[in-house]
């Protein structure tokens, strides 16, 4: 059997024995133990054959891994927040049970990322684009992969115009609903503190809760509109804006848990409880949303099943090549859990 | 320029036109618009560059992926543990930083893990082992990954009589501290929630519990010694033998802030207020751990820290492949965080 210097090295490591036996036992020379010369052999055997397994696996373009592509966001621990985590707890679920790697790779949002490389460097088979907005440089990125007809979908968000797959929520139901419970309480002026615009789901929030205004003939007030940016410190800077309007102000909905609950620890410091001075619903219900005082009432929304289901359906896809028709869009449902931080509205109670 | 057939495919693709005129551009045949021939050219071009760049990176073994194993846990949403998110946080900082790729690959606790064949398949150039515990499976794992000296390293887990390069946290002196504190409050009768002890770092949270113990002269008592599996479920379990000791127990201290939380929500069930009925000290210092009411004392641990440290010195390894002698073994310290929820014991309170 011919192996190479670097090869006799890793038979040598597989073995634990030195090259030098490596070399006697392929070449024959010497006295040698016979356990030892088996282990050497076998060593041999399975490296190559694994060899073999690298050079089809290189032939056939495939690497056995799932992509997904989050945005780098300085000094934020993305895995730390229940959106992310949540989902690719569901990527890598799917991507386990299938026997696929899971390969993490990190774009700035401000560049247009090369994801078409990635699948000719044969790094990944497919790939999810996480956390994706509408800025011009994440759209171009986008549309250059589409243009390559590769295998990916984009999560959570809308890129209208191109032909993309996605897994998304109903976030404008969802948003709708929350409202709504509000308004069936009592509420009419109720305040909204969204996230950034430049993510489609925001822009499906706000959808949402106008509707549901709109349906009960509620006058729009532009001025208990409130914008964060989707962390938890946004909620608490927003903190004193919600204080100086409380007396214009029935109800607060925020687009998610993280601001709801650093909007109610600042508003906390001022002196408020809650729900009795200002009921709130929450969105996502994210981990923490059981653990606050008083707990929070949200919008749950099903992140793990969004990422299984996208790794679902790509790996599918992989394993029928032949299927070029694998365009998909995904929509879930949201949930209204009702906790303790919406209250029971009592109207013309004073404040 | 010769192409193979998958080779023009792939050109076509990248170039946004059809195979046949791939075919027709590199052979000079018929008329051909001169952008489209530019546009052909130049994706061969950089085509070549990069199965060049696969070749080269095949033939000098380096896949540009620093690998992750992380145990499965039927139904535990792993990302969502903060343990993991934030230690995945660091390493995924880091592995950004230096261009590489994290590849996350998942291991059954209950066989042993097959390391070395992710090393000779070249889908990683190093690996972190998360989550390990002591059982025989787990460590014949790691003990046949060091045996063939490939570089990986272990976090927050002891393999006593192994030599393994490790990061991890001095849990004895955060546990001491912590129990040390409640000491100083006047408290003596101190329960402890530890987690399972197949986890060094549950033994070693033991030892740390034992020493301030000893040190103050008070004696142990096992009926106050109670056993969690750091999940919030378990903690809520614990919360009925908990309340029937509770005329046994001074203060409490918990192994996690997930169990602490799981725990307060269980003895709450029951009637209990905290900090008045039973002062509480957490582990972990969790995004939570500031967020419940009242906010957790508890035990800050450095885990994105321990994420990055692990992998810069994983990478700085990568790029001297020569240093022979990387071994190491980085033991990080914890913090007290004192919050609410320890409360100021006074001695000889009823409850």
């Amino acid at each position: 059997m011919a192996v190479s210097v670097s090869n006799r090295k890793k038979v040598a490591e597989l073995a634990g024995v030195s090259e030098a036996t490596v070399s006697r036992v392929l070449n024959g020379i010497g006295p040698m133990k016979e356990t030892t010369r088996q282990r050497v052999l076998a060593a041999a055997k399975q490296l190559n054959y694994e060899l073999n397994a690298i050079a089809s696996s290189f032939a056939r373009g495939r690497s056995g891994n799932l992509g997904v592509v989050l945005p780098h966001v300085p000094k934020v621990h993305l895995f730390s927040t229940y959106y992310f985590s949540e989902i690719l707890s569901g990527i890598g679920e799917e991507v386990r049970s299938k026997g696929y790697g899971l390969l993490l790779l990190f774009r700035d949002p401000n560049e247009v990322f090369d994801y078409a490389s990635l699948f000719r460097t044969q790094r990944i088979d497919a790939c999810i684009v996480l956390g994706a907005s509408a800025i011009a440089s994440e759209r171009e990125g986008i549309a250059r992969m589409a243009g390559q007809r590769l295998p990916f979908c984009v999560m959570d968000q809308r890129f209208d115009g191109l032909d993309v797959s996605a897994v998304a929520t109903d976030h404008e139901q969802g948003s709708y609903e929350a409202v709504k419970h509000l308004i069936a309480q009592g509420c009419r002026r109720i305040g909204f503190l969204n996230g950034a615009p430049h993510y489609s789901n925001s822009v499906d929030r706000m959808s949402g809760y106008l509707r549901a205004l709109r349906e009960a003939g509620i006058e729009v007030d532009e001025s208990i509109i409130y914008r964060g940016n989707y962390s938890r410190k946004s909620g608490t800077q927003a903190a004193e804006a919600v204080h100086a309007d409380l007396g214009k102000l029935d109800a607060l909905f925020v687009a998610n848990d993280r601001m709801a609950i650093g909007l109610m620890q600042g508003l906390r410091e001022l002196g408020l409880s809650f729900p009795e001075h200002l009921p709130i619903v929450g969105y996502d219900d994210s981990d923490v949303a059981s653990m606050t005082e008083p707990p929070l009432t949200t919008v749950k929304v099903p992140f793990y099943e969004m990422g299984r289901l996208a790794a679902e359906r790509l790996l599918d896809r992989l394993s029928d090549p032949d299927n070029e028709s694998f365009a998909f869009n995904e929509i879930l449902q949201t949930e209204l859990i009702v906790r303790k931080s919406c209250g029971t509205h009592r109207s013309g109670e004073s404040r």
